[in-house]
């Protein structure tokens, strides 16, 4: 994109699909795709909230936008089918134009703590919550000869982790790998694939997954400041407007980008350039400082294992 | 480890569990293990093979070396589990000390030609046939208070992707993800991860894999040459006796590594720094190369879609 052409992302008088989008970042961003003039399908599973956000969002819609609700668990792969083609009944069953894959949860537990529910449930929430989505997504406009985008949302903790994270985690890298094959593949049908790479984020997504996180995982991001859901949708679109293939939305995660991004498009070049000089000395000495609250977090975890009963014979 | 001590990688007397030990990289391992002087547990599906590979490692094997063969599924948990528990029936129920998680497949199609069947396959074949046997592994030996080390196999597909790998990439990034988390978290218990990273292995798998790949797919690979099982269990092998944490057997997966590795320890100072430059300027190129081929793949594809109905409407 020139410094100034007219970039191609456009919402107005789009369809946009928001999964998650009753809270936090998804209902933030439906909030600015209305006020932009798109139509708007909001996913969520609670029928009550999500009514009265379709009630919000219809307020600040001009008579013209259509504005919809549709509850669903889209950890389902035939709800996320199904909920997909309900959205396009006013559309005259076209594909929506823009998808932006925001449901998810994270709830972090050490492994050895984790239940197998925990741990798969974790890795449903990350992967296949947006996995059903998008596949159906891509079928739906292939099928139809329909360009437009797909925006996934891993997370920070998509391009690095550590201890709590076993079930969050490898959801969110699993996005990135689909993102980053699916991109390629849509090469062939004028599909723009996108992903987000959000930090923290305010609101009661982040508070749930606070109250029950282990001690050293708090440890390690204690000097972390969440940023509010609005800021970060609109780090998200912005991203989106310059056609960046991976869209942070903190400078600590362009860091991050740089030493995990693979073969993917780059954004800025000589942003770039700086991020990867930084991040090439400050990564590793991030790790090296979580790996010692790790450390320093150890006598206290295992004296709990021993209070719990976790080992099956006593302590030497 | 310094110049002249003693690596604490040390197979002999130990039990080395591996998964997809019938084949391949797995196969490899189980004999170098063997000769060795490990106690080796070969787990996989297929019970006539198996019991053919168990013979032959025991035609390799010492008498007081156990060696065992146990069928299973490991993309189920509960068989994961039962798997491992039964592999201790020689050792007084101890866990085993070392394991290395060889068991997946690949089987490369465009995501809009997949059958849900064969993504959701795809992905607990790389995925769950790995992260079920890690989990029972990390729990079994936290309460028996042993110490030992999970070697996981990704892939260089693991590091970055193409068209066509959509139901491979998510599972090999998403055990990069659960690596990186565990390699953290085990610290508390001084358990060891290590993640390997393969280029391409000749053998069953990669004939199988290669059966049906699409055209584009091909294309971006037509200059990889695949290995043989045994110079990539060596490179495995050598890695963990350097204490690597992510493990190659090829100098492009080393330039990858360096894109991709976030916030995990890196091996060799002075090589990696190498690796960084030639990486930050070769990546790139490459896969402005790897676009390009899906770009001038794309009115063949777009042609067999035509002539095989993909599409709800003929091309105007």
């Amino acid at each position: 994109m020139g410094l100034f052409s007219k970039s191609d992302y456009q919402p107005k008088g789009k369809h946009c699909y928001i999964t998650g989008g009753t809270q936090g970042l998804g209902k933030a961003l439906a909030e600015s795709l209305v006020k932009q003039g798109a139509h708007v399908t909001v996913v969520a599973r609670d029928v009550e909230k999500g009514k009265r956000v379709e009630a919000e969002l219809k307020a600040l819609a001009q008579p013209h936008q259509i504005v919809q609700f549709i509850s669903a668990d889209l950890t389902n792969h035939k709800s996320s089918e199904q909920t997909l083609i309900k959205s396009t009944e006013p559309f005259n069953g076209q594909a929506p134009d823009y998808y932006y894959l925001c449901a998810g949860f994270s709830r972090p537990k050490y492994m050895v703590d984790s239940s197998l529910a925990e741990f798969e449930d974790g890795f449903n929430g990350t992967f296949w919550v947006s996995a059903y989505t998008a596949r159906a997504a891509v079928k739906l406009m292939v099928r139809q000869r329909r360009v437009g985008r797909i925006t996934f949302v891993s997370s920070f903790l998509g391009y690095t982790t550590f201890a709590g994270y076993t079930n969050y985690s490898p959801g969110k890298y699993a996005l990135r790998g689909l993102a980053d094959s699916l991109r390629s593949e849509m090469l062939l049908h004028d599909i723009k694939i996108h992903i987000f790479m959000p930090c923290g984020i305010q609101g009661p997504g982040l508070e749930a997954e606070n109250a029950d996180k282990p001690a050293v995982t708090h440890k390690i991001e204690e000097g972390d400041t969440p940023i509010p859901p609005e800021y970060s949708a609109r780090a998200m679109e912005n991203g989106l407007r310059k056609g960046y293939y991976q869209i942070t939305d903190n400078i600590v995660a362009d860091f991050a980008r740089l030493r995990s991004n693979g073969g993917v498009p780059s954004n800025n070049f000589f942003a770039d350039c700086f991020y990867l000089l930084v991040s090439s000395i400050g990564i590793p000495i991030w790790r090296m400082t979580a790996d010692s609250a790790v450390r320093n977090g150890r006598r206290a975890v295992l004296a709990d294992y021993e209070v719990r009963g976790i080992y099956d014979n006593p302590a030497k």
